[in-house]
């Protein structure tokens, strides 16, 4: 492959309009929207807007006027598009460890009888569902990676895994986990961390019916930016879940003692949502609308096969499965994976690194072009090639999301 | 009382320089700095330089180049000084509901027998409570108002007690409860909501070991802003709390299976934290710089006091203690209390409606003087008087927060 032949996809690219969206940088190549997408214009504008307008001069009467009370299902509806599932069924709030948190501890209160996650899925996985054994005596187990729900061992009726592996980007086959699920009685949490945005899910299709997902990756919604609850209409309105805040409540403003869950998905709300940080993504989410999420995904999977032609002069091994298993991203393995990512970074491609030798470069199909992704391969071959990588300014190694 | 009276007391306001911070709407008398604090100038700055700057330009180096990473501990040192606690002892996040969830869990975790929360207090408080209830099997159970730590009945004892009221702003007496609770062996769960920022707290020294606490209010952090958490540093290495998700944890970015929290109050940190919600409350804080929160305290009562002199012509009832014993809001009683609240906000003094009869009116130092809050109350006199509060326009009730 030739720097002609990428030019010659960008020709044929659905998504040429919603890069004039973004202002990355000049110089840059961003090959990192798989941890913290850059910000659409749209985001930054309700940022403002959200900041000045409502918050500075509308105060307290923006809760009703510019409809704060209704910014977690309205940001809610739509990421539901964007995984192919009923647009009531999907709140925004919280953080991803702490809408698992609900949906497992809800299942548990609802007579589940043990939870696992697979050694090796994105930790704050294990950590939450460790936190939840200890809190309400539920066992709790890491079973093999892959294993799937089929690997559940005896007393386990709960899976939680995520739709795609935050380190090699495979992605799983949902509806045949569902269909295997559903044979065995079991049920899955999903986590959409590294999916949404960027798979063309169906989750609705695919039987799926609990997930939860990150706003700040290809959803583009800011640092930290508030993550998302999914839960099957067929099933929400006799979900419990444990982290009954105010705003879950059926009428948050009547002030009463004793605890009555609002109808549908919005009693997945707990506190007061971050209005803020919701609204950059509210924002950021409009950069999808009329987007076919199939062509997105086709489109990150094709960018990956360009970046890989670029590199094969390297001969380098990838943990990351073929395009057709893939979803966003591709890792590498070096031994001086943290300095050469550096050395990448000082020339204006970023990536990033995660422990002990694996490189993640991401395509976030909505502002990047094959002409970039496959300069930013050439870049890659020469810092190897010449050794600068070695530089000492590039050794030291530095935590980076 | 007249208005020179009024402005004869400004003259001596130490925080005349502090409320240059605030570029409040023209017209407007801000009397709901008790339920959402108006943007000073530095958290709109520091909003904006985290969206656009540290979001925008540098992308995710800002991690460690803006230090997001530290954010929650700076902003968390920031609050610890105005409570009167360690500053290494606080951490911002999540939400009051979270929060309180953590500490409760953690304690029933670390073996408390029965948790309780007054009936009428804030509703979330209770809310929360029963969900830990039914998720761990420990009793729950809703006390008599005021009851405080000696009510606690058996089997019970943790209390999540509120140290002002958000109804009629009434403070509890911390060092006494606390000395209380020590003879009784109990545990009290301070919830600050309408009490940090506004009372010169001072919790270390009056033995107060647990505390949550609200960003949006008087630290005029944004809608929905970040919550905190106190843990008192002779407790917090041994605590552990069930919503442990990566950023709590040791060492996030190992990546490793197994959880291990933090040093610290680090461990109360869950998932990934807002970052642009948190860098406005981060900015916001630094208008507190160099206050005396004994001072603030003084002003805000006597700013109340000033109020109730205004409107004293129309013999209202209160349901707000005296002076001596008040926080931040004075709160009245009145049958057609919506309509008034409604008619006071169309001519610019903005209060707010509790169900079913209770005006709350905040004085919030920072911002306001005597004169604006002596003004406010004759617009409520003459409201009142002319009954021109009865205009069908005020009528319909509306959820205001």
């Amino acid at each position: 492959m030739q720097l002609d032949d990428a030019r010659a996809l960008d020709r044929n690219d659905p998504f040429a309009d919603t890069a004039r969206l973004f202002d990355l940088p000049q110089g840059v190549i961003y090959l990192d929207g798989n941890s913290l997408g850059p910000p659409p214009r749209p985001a930054l504008d309700a940022l403002t807007k959200a900041a000045q307008a409502e918050w500075g001069h509308d105060l307290i009467a923006s809760w009703n006027s510019a409809d704060w009370m209704g910014l977690p299902l309205r940001t809610g509806a739509r990421i539901a598009r964007l995984i192919g599932v009923d647009e009531t069924s999907v709140i925004a709030g919280d953080s991803v460890s702490v809408n698992l948190f609900k949906l497992a501890a809800g299942l548990v209160m609802g007579g589940a009888k043990g939870v696992a996650v697979e050694r090796g899925d994105f930790p704050t996985d294990g950590y939450v569902m460790e936190g939840l054994a200890r809190l309400s005596g539920t066992p709790f187990t890491l079973i093999e990676p892959g294993a799937g729900v089929a690997g559940l061992p005896d007393g386990h009726d709960v899976l939680v895994r995520s739709a795609v592996h935050y380190k090699t980007a495979a992605k799983v086959d949902i509806a045949a986990e569902e269909r295997e699920a559903a044979r065995l009685g079991r049920t899955i949490i999903w986590d959409l961390s590294h999916a949404a945005g960027l798979v063309g899910l169906q989750l609705e299709r695919d039987g799926a019916k609990y997930a939860v997902g990150c706003g700040y990756k290809y959803l583009n919604g800011g640092p930290g930016a508030p993550a998302f609850v999914y839960c099957h209409r067929d099933v929400v309105e006799s979900f419990a879940q444990p982290l009954s805040g105010w705003m879950g409540h059926a009428t948050p403003f009547a002030f009463k003692d004793g605890y009555k869950p609002a109808t549908g998905v919005s009693r997945f709300a707990a506190g007061t949502p971050a209005i803020l940080s919701m609204s950059a993504l509210h924002g950021a989410l409009s950069a999808f609308e009329g987007l076919d999420m199939a062509q997105v995904e086709a489109k990150a999977r094709a960018l990956g096969d360009t970046f890989l032609a670029a590199i094969a002069p390297l001969g380098l091994e990838t943990i990351s499965p073929p395009s057709a298993q893939r979803a966003g991203h591709v890792s590498l393995v070096h031994e001086d994976g943290y300095a050469v990512v550096q050395a990448m970074i000082a020339e204006g491609v970023i990536g990033d690194f995660r422990e002990p030798d694996v490189m993640r470069f991401g395509f976030a199909p909505l502002y990047l072009t094959h002409a970039q992704v496959f300069n930013a391969g050439q870049i890659m071959v020469e810092i190897i090639q010449s050794g600068r990588f070695s530089e000492p300014r590039f050794g030291k190694r530095n935590a980076v999301t």
